[in-house]
């Protein structure tokens, strides 16, 4: 077969802290994929243009023909504009499919939440394939979730289902509307009481700190406290049979047990709960997955 | 037609302060309806025979033949038992669907949570009708949710979806376990705020008082307050199109308002609140709807 004529599809995941952009087959199975980092303190156009100058360097570098894109973004995706996106400056403003579209020269375009996407991925090849229902935690820059039922994702009456982000996390509630979850407990959050404390490394030293008692073990257990209470309102709406967390957050053992130890405590019924197969491919997956069903 | 042969399904919904037993025709259509006080303190077994007492005098009186019933509990229904169940002192002891089948004769009872039944008649015949997802909130003794997903409740991986009144509630979780949510806010809840202040009347009179500035009203409000959390959370999980809410703390005005009141402020998608135009025959009309389907 002429390598030219190859069908060849493309994934991006947008995040809050880094950027994957990955190659697929006409399956959609990654060929490639590469990472790199937002600098969301730049602003969104920045991010998008170099995530589309990569994108269309791993076009021409695998060969073949790009037949359809799929993109994961944090929020709600709508034609001319995102809603629920503050984690970069100016993502709320980007047409997002319109720019892909423009600058690759397709006209096949699935643009779908992040968390989304990843669920989409955990159905089809991952550790939701035999669970129903099932709910993705996404612990990330940002913190959300997605539920599937029945071996489809959820998206929800305005396509918002799973910003648990916006969750009331304040004991003042609602004399004072802050904090949300997502102040409360975020890799954004994080990185923040880092800074606080102070401990060198963001949200990652946090974690890694908090490995001996001490001021950020007391503040990462206090944040993971206050997911878990919400996290165990979702359990008990669903009765989900397993519980997928995605995100860079989710992979620190610390953060994973306590939860676990939460949920076990307060629910009559307890979900597995795993960390993804995928690392922190699952929205990246989802995407390649997303552009495989556009050129269907 | 000879009456005689009439088909006739039975409906019952079994609450922690009332039962309420219905004869429908053989599409599920209720003929006749009556209500019989559960007097939980004296236990389940009373409760259960005087149900079914009643609704042999029902059969007998509209004449036909009884073909299927379909029963609504609260909690989770197993064949040897109810988890889940708290409210009626020897709930969880009873097998249900057996002591059904023997007292009235008949080979074909369909079992469900109480909730789920009220989510089924909203859907097929009420306020979910046209809206997806669907989320049914019922305020009466206890405090449950029910879920709807592309046109079918969604019972979750144990039948145990929708569960709220578990949820964390005490601002010192999880050194403190307690209060629950329906420990913070339910009818029950509200019963017993009325002995302490005291204000005559239960939860009724608790909410008579609460029209007036004082200290009735504080505790509602406080209550409500609680509830909201736990339902904002729910909402940003499902995105739901509609929430129906259903039970008798559900028509109180005050309730219903300031819960609408507290969605606004918290949720940046607002679902419509309505209350469900079946007064508290929710569940009785999900019960002949089951008895209609195990019929069929």
């Amino acid at each position: 077969m002429n390598p030219s004529t190859d069908r060849r599809l493309l994934g991006i995941d947008f995040g809050g802290t880094k950027m994957a952009i990955g190659i697929g087959d006409a399956a959609g199975t990654p060929l490639v994929s590469e990472r790199l980092p937002t600098l969301a303190a730049r602003g969104a156009r920045q991010a998008l243009d170099r995530a589309l100058d990569l994108a269309q360097k791993l076009i021409t570098d695998t060969g073949g023909t790009l037949h359809a894109a799929g993109i994961a973004s944090p929020g709600l995706v709508r034609e001319d504009g995102i809603d629920l996106a503050p984690n970069v400056p100016g993502w709320e403003e980007l047409r997002l499919a319109e720019a892909v579209c423009d600058h690759l020269g397709i006209a096949r375009v699935s643009v779908a939440n992040d968390l989304n996407a990843a669920a989409l991925a955990e159905l089809r090849h991952g550790a939701l394939r035999d669970a129903d229902p099932g709910l993705v935690i996404g612990l990330g820059t940002g913190v959300a979730a997605a539920i599937t039922v029945g071996g489809a994702v959820v998206s929800g009456h305005h396509g918002a289902a799973g910003e648990i982000a916006y969750a009331v996390a304040g004991p003042d509630w609602p004399a004072s509307p802050e904090p949300l979850l997502e102040q409360a407990f975020s890799g954004r959050a994080l990185d923040e009481l880092a800074d606080e404390l102070p401990v060198a490394g963001g949200a990652a030293g946090l974690c890694a700190a908090a490995a001996s008692p001490g001021a950020a073990r007391d503040a990462l257990v206090a944040g993971v406290d206050e997911l878990a209470r919400h996290v165990v309102t979702c359990c008990l709406l669903l009765d989900p049979q397993r519980i997928v967390l995605v995100g860079g957050v989710a992979g620190n053992d610390l953060v994973r047990d306590l939860l676990i130890e939460r949920l076990s405590a307060a629910l009559p019924y307890v979900p597995e709960v795993v960390l993804s197969s995928f690392a922190q491919d699952a929205a990246l997956l989802g995407a390649l997955t997303l552009a495989a069903q556009a050129d269907g």
